[in-house]
């Protein structure tokens, strides 16, 4: 290896200021818990009063879920050479079941640790990282079987709640009937609906314990549906401090995990960047690194090479490992009458390696091995599926279900171990079929959160795969996937630039909360109704500030109506300031109001005698203020 | 009124270059019908050959609808000011029952023709109107009731083929069997089967007879389903070769038919410019024009203003108009307590009146009045939904579905008269309230076509609701909506420039596709599965040409590998040149083929002996070719 240029870290020092500085109209807040050190990071956003015009009043604040970590605090003090403060640094201690290593366990590690000319690019202020001890079992999972709440979960209750009792109060819950397709959906989280729906593995809190720097959240059907966002170089782009940034732009947007799919030659160091300063969970996929390490060469691949690895990366602090486990021998045949085969990278790692050697996949015959490393640390899987579908001719088909009852099988065995499971599904599916993979993953895994790709629900539109996704993400999460793993427009085309990051998060945030609203998650459409009142009562800077992306917001907005004083004005560039379909509808509210017109007997009041007084008033509703 | 600006029109006599530049990789090709003159545009995209080491086989060319008219046709010789040659006038005069009128018979339109003042942006080269005969009626609906079979709906059965039977020759048409809640999707599209779909109000081809220019395409569940670009200044905004250029640019894309909605000063000359130069039918809001002739003063609309502005319209060729005759006086208070009462500006126009008056809605009690306009002319209506909810909250109420069963009504009126209708539909609506509207509006109106905006499934996404729509558009596109009004980016915030409206097209382009591939219309999976195959094999400009927006596509790739040579490469830049997922699968291909590995006892064979052999042969798999 060659010695590596300083510049490669030299500016993950510093992160750009597009990055990091506050999202407009918003402050940062946190919610105590039932102890001092529970404080839950949330976003809430300031609104104006309603103009006169229109009534008058006051508007409440709006919470909403944050996952941007400290980056966007301006009362932290950024400095990615520390890392980010070790929040549950006390939970784990208390706990009392795990102990600091003298060194790393793993030999890759403590190759990697001492080679001089790794310095440059060697993440500074590593500390040990800790084990369970002898025998124990540090999984949420195992607690929650216990009937123990931890304080990551009573974080969790507290943060998927999002103040909806102050909403309650404030009167702002109304909303439609959800269709939630036998979910238990809760009016209220509590940390013991956290704990039970852990216990019973329909969800998962991922939080390594060589994590302590992350906020606990959780992944369930019954909760808020999730995002993931991949980062990650590889060998032919990208270096570690634009992985860096890349995290931190897209927990800004809003992926509630981020995975690292980086390869190439500093893919250790890399990582210890970007988990020491994640605030969200890090999601690997460990067989990528082991074949890098037998140079490419599938075939190569060992037991002991994957399994040095996961101690690497769990002592690292990764949260959860996608593992290939699934990949059966058998089922490897099935792929070859495919339009595209088998088009996930472990899963043709996997592929090649069992046809190499015709045995059976040796993350399938070392799955409890697996488990006992999962376990010590409390990394969670993601059961990989290596067969997914990768067009839509392939959908559906005999090597993906098959695949999908292995996973199923695999669960249990997991769950034996109190180890937390996730199961990953496809793909390209065409829109008839997503419903019959989301029940068969529910019945197959039982209820074990699903994570999906998409699915793209057509193959035609490359460069716009974003939304051919979100289509079919929209739709499985309202069918009950856990996760959504986020598809950027570059996809099958090149890697994506931040703008690709925000343009895939910002796809995948709308999949998530159309899918909430569905379902019927409580609370879930405020945050619409107050957005749609700032938009009847023009209150532009208010439907900026209540949207996704404020930034892009007030760009489109400006690019027609520059003005500042066009943020104030009762009208839009779509119908001009003569007419304005808002203002009538406010006539009409009034006049409803003044006439004591009810819903009812709209037809029935003496109206016609009233309609000259209306034009006598003047029938014209632009009045500028 | 001023002397206009000459500026405003000096441009739309050249078009840019990237709007009409031929589209990558394909040609324009004409399938011949029964008569000479009936010669249907598709788009032919060729195919390379596949590499040899994936089999070295031919790849048929891919027939693709297309709508961009002669502008992408180098054979084709563009004049705007002529406008476009009219490939139906010789089919309108056969059938004897029009004539060409003296002069033009809208108040208004002979005084626009006349003011010397309007010369600089008059169109320059109009021919008289059509009208039909006194008492005849000259709608496709009308002969296709009496069992006519015109060349229209010739034209239309062969466009809506796209070749099928050369494609299922060469055994390209295997697809997913399709979920079609009822509908009647055919094998093969025959001239009587579209006569029968438009006798029976279940489809529409909106074709006026003073809009020769257009080629005919139809509207209806058990079609192609369709997608409208919306174009059109505003008060603040924009001009008249702007107009033009992004029609041809929406058409370029895939705009089935066109919205104008332009309003201001030259609404009357732009839209002459639009319809003479346009190849796909256009459709407006009368309503909007009306206005403006009574100074934005909606109490002051009268009929006699709103029949002289059909008549001025329906003279220069527009196909469809939105007529917002179900906002009934008794609904209007029942919008008083939405959160966004009334956000269609046809509709807020017409509550408007009716409160100012306290009088049923003119366009209502008009209603047979102006089926007699429609029917001298062939223009279609499209119903509006003026009560359509503007938010997630006020989905599916009381006022949105009293005006649809109000619609319903009204279409069996029009269909009385012989006159060709489709139904407007919302707006926003959360994914579990989709198909509700759809089976209502089924239910209520015939299964006459619906024709939908979005529906948006999330109001929280200003800048990006071309997606939080396309996710309702291809869910409801599947349960039964005809043709799907697009959004862009700009939605709720401002006007959309070009990229906008290809970001509009595209999103839905995508939506309506995946729609198909839903429902199973025969054919639909060809272009999934030649894409699909080509991304397989790394036939890289094929994959782009395949794609819904080549440039794009393309652009993208570039940006990670920009060289030449990358289009040939055998890898791409997720993965690097060494390692390939594709590669692997091929060898699992490979190893299945030569020995004998069937689907069904790919495990009983004596995979186990051969395992050593494949290693021998060298099991790396990325071989440069």
């Amino acid at each position: 290896m060659n010695a590596v240029p300083s510049d490669l870290i030299r500016d993950a020092q510093a992160l750009s200021e597009e990055v990091i500085r506050p999202i407009p109209g918003s402050r940062k807040i946190f919610v105590g818990g039932s102890r001092d050190d529970v404080r839950v990071p949330m976003r809430e956003i300031a609104q104006q009063r309603t103009p006169t015009l229109f009534g008058g009043e006051d508007n409440p604040p709006i919470t909403v879920y944050d996952t941007s970590g400290p980056y966007t605090d301006p009362a932290a003090n950024i400095d990615l050479a520390a890392g980010l403060p070790a929040l549950r640094a006390r939970w784990i201690e208390e706990r009392n079941d795990t102990e600091a290593l003298a060194g790393l366990s793993s030999e890759f590690g403590r190759a990697r640790e001492h080679d001089p000319r790794l310095s440059a690019v060697r993440f500074p202020g590593r500390i040990l990282p800790r084990r369970a001890r002898d025998g124990a079992n540090v999984t949420q999972m195992h607690y929650a079987r216990r009937g123990i709440v931890t304080p990551e979960m009573e974080f969790v209750a507290i943060r998927e709640n999002q103040r909806m009792d102050a909403m309650r109060d404030a009167g702002l819950l109304s909303q439609h009937a959800g269709q939630d397709f036998g979910a238990s959906i809760q009016a209220r989280i509590t940390p013991e609906f956290v704990r039970d729906e852990i216990a019973r593995g329909r969800a998962i809190l991922p939080n390594n314990i060589n994590h302590p720097e992350s906020e606990p959240m959780i992944i369930g059907r019954n909760f808020l549906t999730k995002i993931n966002a991949n980062i990650g170089n590889s060998a032919v782009s990208s270096g570690i401090a634009e992985e860096v940034e890349k995290l931190v732009w897209a927990i800004r947007w809003g992926g509630d995990t981020v995975m690292d799919l980086s390869t190439g030659k500093h893919i250790h160091e890399t990582r210890e960047w970007i988990v020491r300063n994640s605030p969200v969970p890090i999601g690997t996929v460990p067989i990528y690194q082991a074949l890098e390490k037998v140079d490419g060469r599938a075939e190569e691949l060992t037991w002991e090479i994957f399994r040095d690895t996961l101690i690497e990366q769990a002592e690292q602090g990764v949260d959860y490992f996608t593992i290939h486990a699934g990949v059966l021998l058998r089922y490897v045949p099935l792929t070859a009458r495919r339009v595209t085969g088998i088009v996930s990278r472990g899963g043709s790692i996997l592929a090649k390696w069992c046809l190499a050697h015709h045995k059976e996949n040796f993350l399938y015959t070392h799955f409890e091995d697996i488990c006992d490393i999962m376990k010590a640390y409390d990394v969670a899987f993601s059961l990989g599926d290596g067969l997914r579908p990768g067009c839509i001719a392939d959908a559906n088909d005999a090597a993906q279900f098959g695949e999908l009852e292995t996973l199923g099988e695999l669960t249990k065995i997991a769950w034996k171990h109190d180890v937390q499971t996730m199961i990953e599904g496809p793909g390209h599916v065409p829109m008839q079929l997503i419903k019959e993979n989301m029940d068969k993953q529910l019945a197959e895994c039982g209820e074990a959160p699903f994570y999906t790709l998409g699915p793209l629900t057509t193959d035609i539109a490359p460069g716009y795969d974003h939304i051919t996704s979100a289509i079919g993400a929209a739709m499985i999460g309202w069918f009950g996937t856990a996760m959504l793993c986020y598809v950027t427009p570059k996809e099958h085309l090149g890697l994506p630039d931040r703008e690709d990051v925000r343009d895939g998060i910002m796809a995948y945030k709308i999949a998530a909360h159309a899918a909430d609203l569905a379902k019927g998650h409580p609370g879930a459409q405020i945050r619409d109704n107050a957005l749609s009142k700032a938009r009847f009562e023009f209150r532009w800077e208010d439907q900026f500030h209540l949207g996704l992306d404020p930034e892009k917001a007030k760009a489109f907005h400006d690019e027609t109506l520059p003005k500042d004083a066009h943020k104030l004005a009762h009208f839009c560039s779509m119908c001009g300031p003569h007419f304005c379909s808002m203002k009538i509808t406010q006539d009409v509210r009034d006049y409803a109001a003044e006439h004591g017109v009810d819903e009812t007997q709209a037809i029935e009041t003496g109206m016609a005698e009233k309609a000259g007084e209306f034009l006598a008033q003047g029938a014209e509703v632009y009045r500028p203020e």
